[in-house]
């Protein structure tokens, strides 16, 4: 039934967030529990938990009482507060992304993604890509399906990007991934040509897991997350999540010959949780919780791991931390030397180990291949030929194998094909708010070699942070840097930076 | 509507119950990162979360379609599986008792005793009674009132003390008190006038954190916990919970300045989780899963607490564990000694220090006032009075102030009235369970001298845990031992005990 007045509405879209909140609350509660303390034998059961509150959610969002109060609030609209019209928008993107897809066919996506899944762990371990390419091509004959659904009037992979990033598209990707390609590919080859390398021994040796639980801790403190709001665990891959503006897990993973990869995980997962932290407290419970994007999200882990973490200006108080806390191995190391060890560019196999530099070349074949596949001029049974031969040119690497090539990531087994491109988004984005920054006058380089971040998060949390989800990336961009995104800033950044470390 | 076939009613029976164990699922896990983890700025979103989640339960559990469902699978009787009957069986009685209380109604008084519980911390901290006692007599009110929807032609206290303990009423508790009561008041004065007490000196001492922690993982895994479904953790007090045979949580407390208090605690919340470990795994996600009752749970956490863990015969592994964790301390310390320092019986104020003679006690003594409340004959302002009065009479103790006397437990607050008997019925099934088994041929003292407890578990396990909710405490005292609940065993196990121990 309609609401018949906009009171009844408001208590209405009021009990219908707070229920979508609970539901996202306790699958994130889960979920975190099964990354870091879950018992071995406690898998399955929280699979079904989580598929059980996976189904609620949806349900929920897509019960004909949600499709009446959207249609009665959007009546109302003239009354509504801007908090409201926020609300209003961005349940009505949740509700049609959802409810367009039949729930039969949503749940035999569901099962399929679930098996490529089991299907690529299995065949990365094996080197076995013809075990999951069945599957792959599946999943992508799928997406074009539920793309169809979505808005038949564009490309598929323009929905799925735009789903995944408002406001992109394949000619937005295409211009800023050429771009970079065209600073980035000759930046490597010149570094390759150079032959010297920094020296990392000052970061090299032995560092015992408990000391870098207190360094992890540490390395959150002088990022200037609340301590009060903020959950700090081990898990096997970092990752952060969060409940509420008041509560944010983050995790880290401890190798004790690379303590270097404990730190830069802690600031670029502390990145995240201080986006989550920002959000405006009034908007707990609703569905403008949480950051807006998966690219703006990305900004601002990558902007704390790179921007700030691997600046020769933070070398100074991130050296000193590394000082007090192991004060045998870093007593003699230079910033300089140590900004150095901690910027070494060279082309790899592995995403996920990449270089600033080198990373978004990793995205760019990723996305190359996404599009070739959505266009249909390859199936999967292609895509590990197409992948050697764009690891060869963009990064001048051999590929020996699928396991460590088109088998390493586990994105497209789980149908998020149009994800990648974001990781590469928020690199660049964090280019354009160090400008802006800069513009406005912040001292960055001398806050930083402070330790001071504090008007650095200001900045953040007033531009990006605080608006949740009640503004999207593109918006977001302009109110920040008083402008749309432009790549120029990335490249121009990365230039400035590797052509100084290198002596280009 | 009223499902049509068997096959749907079956179907609608596993989505209900797949549901209402995700909620469950959901709200076990929130609660324990609340007690175990959450940053200090948490608890007002996890409450918000966990409010939800109730009410949606709630919704879900009283809705108009499982009232047809249930009448449906009554219709079926005949065809349902034994398992499916005690599902039935389970279901009919949580909807009724949960669907017979008005939304309204309801919701006021989880308000009431939320506020009550704030109020009583307070209370507790100020010795302020006279703040509380106006919450406490309209938590009485509203439970009578309670207890009339649910059941007009009983007591209102026999309605909540058998919700709480299906089988039980006053009478049941009368008849198991006075007993008890004939027992261990003279026990107790007689120990008085003996003047004799253990030396407990071989069990003091300071023993820190992180090895008491290490102690704990060990003292679960020599009861035989299933480390592969279990969760440690720390918590202000000690508690268990778990969301399947496959996942369960247990919390310690570490005094550095009691170590055995760790020990007990883990043996007593270890009984717990093997109760919840030991339920048979085709009941998980439906409403047979866990512990049958209050009184059954606490018969196992206080069975491996006190029959096994403060018995002569276990006083040898137990020891042998603390020497092989505390060499230093425990090296040249004595079974028999030991045995008697972590028996010491002296009457006390507090419950939840109290020793395995004096425990009941206090009990009785909550029940006695219980009893006064419902049947009018005090309100709440002559609580203090009673409460001192029964504390002089029945452990001879001088209660110096409400803070330790009427105000130290939080059940009140909560709306638990009924639930403090079903403490003292655990400990009285423990003590004819060990009857039951010596009676079955089982060399207890042997095997517990030999810290193999495993046939002990065996026991239980077949006769108690296996069987989950699908059988009440009533009928699994049938099958453990052969007869009903008799207290005579535990009254003749604790005369038997102290009367050695004190040599009376």
């Amino acid at each position: 039934m309609k609401p018949t007045s906009l009171a009844e509405a408001r208590k209405r879209l009021s009990d219908l967030e707070r229920s979508l909140n609970a539901y996202s609350y306790a699958m994130s509660q889960i979920s975190f529990a099964g990354e870091t303390q879950d018992p071995k034998n406690a898998a399955e059961d929280r699979g079904e938990a989580l598929t059980c509150l996976d189904t609620l959610h949806h349900q929920t969002l897509c019960a004909d009482s949600t499709k009446e109060l959207l249609d009665s609030l959007e009546g109302y609209k003239d009354e509504l507060t801007d908090m409201e019209k926020a609300e209003l928008f961005v349940l009505k993107r949740m509700y049609t992304q959802s409810s367009c897809i039949p729930a039969e066919e949503a749940g035999a996506f569901a099962l399929l993604t679930c098996q490529a899944t089991e299907v690529w762990h299995q065949a990365k371990k094996d080197n076995d890509w013809d075990a999951f390419a069945p599957y792959l091509d599946k999943i992508v004959a799928t997406m074009v399906k539920f793309a169809g659904y979505k808005d038949s009037s564009r490309h598929p992979y323009d929905v799925w990007l735009d789903e995944f990033e408002p406001g992109t598209s394949r000619a937005f990707y295409d211009s800023f991934f050429n771009q970079v390609k065209a600073t980035i590919v000759p930046l490597v080859h010149q570094i390759a040509e150079k032959g010297w390398q920094p020296d990392t021994d000052c970061i090299s040796g032995t560092f015992d897991h408990d000391r870098q639980m207190e360094l992890a801790v540490r390395v959150a403190e002088a990022e200037g997350l609340n301590m009060d709001a903020l959950v700090v665990r081990e898990s096997a891959h970092p990752f952060t999540d969060s409940v509420s503006s008041n509560n944010a897990f983050v995790t880290t993973h401890i190798f004790e010959d690379n303590v270097m990869s404990n730190v830069y995980s802690m600031l670029h997962e502390g990145g995240h949780a201080l986006y989550e932290q920002g959000v405006n407290p009034a908007y707990n419970y609703t569905c403008l919780r949480g950051g807006t994007s998966m690219g703006m999200h990305e900004a601002q882990s990558r902007f704390f791991e790179n921007i700030v973490g691997r600046s020769e200006a933070y070398s100074y108080p991130l050296l000193q931390l590394m000082k007090e806390i192991y004060p045998e191995q870093f007593s003699s190391v230079e910033p300089h030397e140590f900004y150095l060890a901690n910027n070494k560019a060279i082309p790899s196999l592995i995403r996920t180990e990449a270089d600033e530099l080198t990373y978004t070349l990793h995205i760019i074949i990723r996305y190359e291949i996404e599009q070739a596949l959505f266009a249909g001029t390859i199936t999967a049974k292609d895509v590990p030929v197409l992948w050697k031969k764009l690891y060869k040119d963009y990064l001048g690497v051999d590929v020996p194998d699928d396991s460590q090539g088109a088998l390493q990531d586990i994105h497209w087994a789980g149908g998020d094909l149009g994800y990648f491109p974001t990781y590469a988004l928020g690199s660049a984005f964090g280019a354009q708010f160090l400008d802006a920054m800069k513009r406005e006058g912040i001292e960055v380089d001398d806050l930083m070699a402070d330790g001071n971040l504090e008007p650095i998060r200001d900045w953040l949390e007033e531009r990006i942070w605080k608006y949740g989800r009640s503004k999207d990336a593109t918006e977001l961009m302009r109110i920040a840097c008083g402008q749309d995104f432009d790549a120029s800033y990335f490249c121009d950044y990365l230039k400035e930076k590797f052509i100084g470390i290198y002596q280009l």
